[in-house]
């Protein structure tokens, strides 16, 4: 085992698929021996990063004014049953629990509208009460009938639901907005992983929901994964669950409701897929469980002092909240940097006679594959210049790539051609309601590609006609491959 | 519902089971109209606590030595089937999870033993393998009978659990010790719940385990309340599910494991049933969600510069890491105290007119019920002083009272007594290996209490006979009625 681990050496850009099952395995990320289809383990390094990724993600919903809860992990068939598309959307993906005698049979959560908005009846009376903003972490289930990957579709995952209640149907559709802009300031500003707001196709929307906003992005094998999801939910479930508040004229009113769900398990995928290279992981600096590894290299003469030194920086990494860590392992140089670089580490200390007499260390920057001397009293300082900086490279690097993947098509053969070359096309197109689901239809199995949506950030307007039945085209849309 | 939450007043001493339900309604802790039997929902003052707790007790873990993973909710029925006690001891309360077509029965897990080790199987190979010390935090399932009670017995509940591996069995019997010690230095240095370290008789162990020490509190209402438990399972499981290592001679061997499991939820119903008063929480300035209520007075003249320093204190509170909120309703001031006496935050910061000229603030201290002038320079380093000696006196407390509801007795009678007046009886026992359970077993049915076991901390020699069957004692014991 240990000898893989010193010898990564996939080529990303030619076997992705191999690569980041590879990955995941040498780096001890997840493993999927558990023996349940879409069911797997997340490791220790894969644990702490998602650790590190819900920090982050519930300080972003703290900040925007939502509180959390622990809602119970089963729903009643009668919850589920009440929203009708929403029960329609989802029964075949449910894991039911066998019932206990004379009682109601349950569903483990595949989602928790259900769950949280009976409650919302109980908790919600005047506008007092109003907005209600509340979410939690956890774990959904659901019955995956495709073929699972490991972190991007499985049959449990890990994620945050936020359930948001307003007075105003205005106040909903800005809490959509607000959605958009948590992820990118998130996963694009903070996990560099840029992404697409698209607003689905009317065929493609949550069940139960008004409108649905994906966040997609684009692995290196061309293939579309969807990321956090904002659904503007109206009244639908507030209607069924009777969901009411009064007004300051005292009049009964239905409240407005949205869901946002930021998956991180896939969010996980994304920055383990967009990042890494033939080497191994690259991972974010914020990000990484260690974000500098120190090696003190074995001296004959030096070798007490040398330890001592690197006790001591790794004490002041820890006092300055910098993740750091010492390899003590008696493995070779060599092999000790492989491995570290292998799991992703940004930063690597080394320590050995030279460094010790001149008070400087070597330092090693995953990225960039450069080494440069920096002087030990200021080691702390230029981490933390270097740590934002590593961050902002990763980040211009996949936009870079980002923008590259996204090209316009005039004709179907362009779009055929781009979306063969691993790329999103966008073209004209004829309608996203209900009359351009033919169309989508056609490009799904003419072209195994996926209408993704229109770009909510950017409005975008068609000029000509629909590329496909030549009706006049309503929406500019993008369209790619999915796993 | 707001005017009852500004009248909370219920003796806990002589109504505690009515105190119970009703603060965790009225402070927003939990809701039980979920509408399935034994699920609750933890609202955000309650979750707020949880993820307080969770973080506490995760920095321990990783303090000593342990990697967080994310195992599945779900576990193989054949995975369970492999340890002989366990499956015994566990199959009745589990829930099953109604098996996909030509798929293995899988079941909601009670506890992970038998997830973790499948893959600890693949995972050690070598003694440079170990120790391995893992934990999860999450909720478990079981499927009680019992009569449920909100955050103490619940079909589902949040906790941690570690599962670690040693190569000698002395090094398990250490861990154990070790768990104790954390236990120690969370639930009591940190939350303020004395317990006993009570190595269980070995009729009560863990199903799987060659012991078992639990640890007990009690409640106000006499009730004794087991929290984290740690078992020593020898190689009980490491022979089930073929875990072994190589040692430095080459050979090979089972390796030697124990398991912890500290069970957030009950310990937050120690929390609040421990530290409470008839105005309801108290909650330890660590872990309250709010540790300085501020309330800016309603002044004619001066109201714009009363809101100004109180967003300054309030900022200045969170550079310092101190979680603080502004009251800013219209409620009266009357109503504000009484609501957030209620809530249990540990501060109030009172600021009007008189206090803006003087620059001090009126500080008001929940548990003392006592008011002072602090000088608004010194205000941060007393809130910080206060607040580790709001903790001090809260286990001081905890501590007198735990102590005087101890008692030794040496007759039938006085532990009959004692047992009726909400205290724990401790006498001389014939032995809490199974030839003992007869005696245990006529305790339970005529003084309606359970054996908990021995002290695990001080080695208590018995003298003379058991107080139940006239044999020789063997054992001091500790009884007293559970929930």
């Amino acid at each position: 085992m240990s000898k893989s681990k010193t010898t990564f050496k996939i080529s990303k850009e030619n076997n992705f698929s191999e690569w980041y099952t590879e990955i995941l395995n040498a780096a001890e990320v997840t493993d999927i021996r558990y023996g349940v289809k879409g069911f797997i383990v997340i490791r220790p390094w894969g644990a702490m990063i998602l650790d590190k990724m819900f920090k982050i993600y519930e300080s972003a919903m703290k900040r925007t004014g939502h509180e959390p809860a622990y809602f119970p992990t089963v729903i009643p068939e009668e919850n589920f049953k009440k929203e009708a598309g929403h029960v329609k959307g989802f029964t075949p993906e449910v894991f039911w629990i066998e019932s206990k005698k004379g009682e109601e049979r349950l569903a483990l959560r595949p989602t928790s509208e259900t769950a949280f908005y009976q409650m919302y009846n109980l908790w919600i009376r005047s506008y007092r009460d109003l907005p209600l903003k509340m979410y939690q972490k956890g774990s959904i289930f659901r019955s995956e009938t495709k073929a699972t990957r490991p972190l991007i579709r499985g049959r449990e995952f890990q994620w945050i639901e936020s359930h948001n209640c307003f007075a105003t149907k205005k106040e909903a559709e800005d809490q959509v907005k607000d959605d958009i802009d948590m992820t990118e300031s998130v996963l694009h500003k903070i996990f560099a992983v840029p992404f697409l707001p698209m607003r689905r196709p009317d065929w493609d929307k949550f069940p139960g929901a008004e409108y649905t906003v994906g966040s997609d992005t684009i692995m290196p094998d061309g293939r579309v994964l969807q990321l956090p999801s904002t659904h503007m939910l109206g009244q639908n479930f507030s209607k069924a669950f009777n969901v009411r508040y009064t007004d300051e004229k005292e009049n009964e009113k239905f409240v407005w409701q949205t869901c946002y769900g930021p998956g991180m398990s896939r969010m996980m995928a994304s920055i383990i897929g967009s990042h890494g290279d033939d080497k191994g992981l690259i991972l974010p600096y914020t990000l990484s469980p260690i974000q500098v590894i120190i090696t003190p290299m074995h001296s004959q003469k030096k070798d007490k002092e040398i330890k001592k030194l690197a006790e001591e920086l790794n004490e002041t990494f820890f006092e300055e909240h910098i993740d750091a860590k010492i390899d003590h392992s008696n493995k070779r140089p060599g092999e000790k940097y492989f491995f570290w670089e292998m799991k992703g580490v940004p930063f690597r200390v080394e320590i050995g006679e030279k460094e010790l007499e001149k008070k400087v260390v070597t330092l090693s920057i995953r990225d960039l594959d450069e080494k440069r001397k920096v002087k030990i009293k200021d080691l702390i300082e230029e981490i933390k210049n270097l740590g934002a900086e590593f961050d902002a490279r990763l980040i211009a690097k996949s936009d870079e790539e980002f923008k590259s993947k996204i090209v316009s098509c005039k004709t179907k053969d362009e779009i055929k051609k781009e979306l063969s070359s691993k790329k999103i096309a966008k073209f004209n197109f004829c309608s996203t309601q209900e009359n351009g689901k033919i169309c989508a239809e056609f490009i799904e199995k003419e072209l195994q590609a996926r209408v993704m949506g229109t770009n909510e950030r950017n409005n975008e307007k068609p000029s000509g006609k629909c590329l496909f039945c030549g009706e006049k085209a309503t929406a500019i849309v993008y369209a790619g491959k999915s796993y």
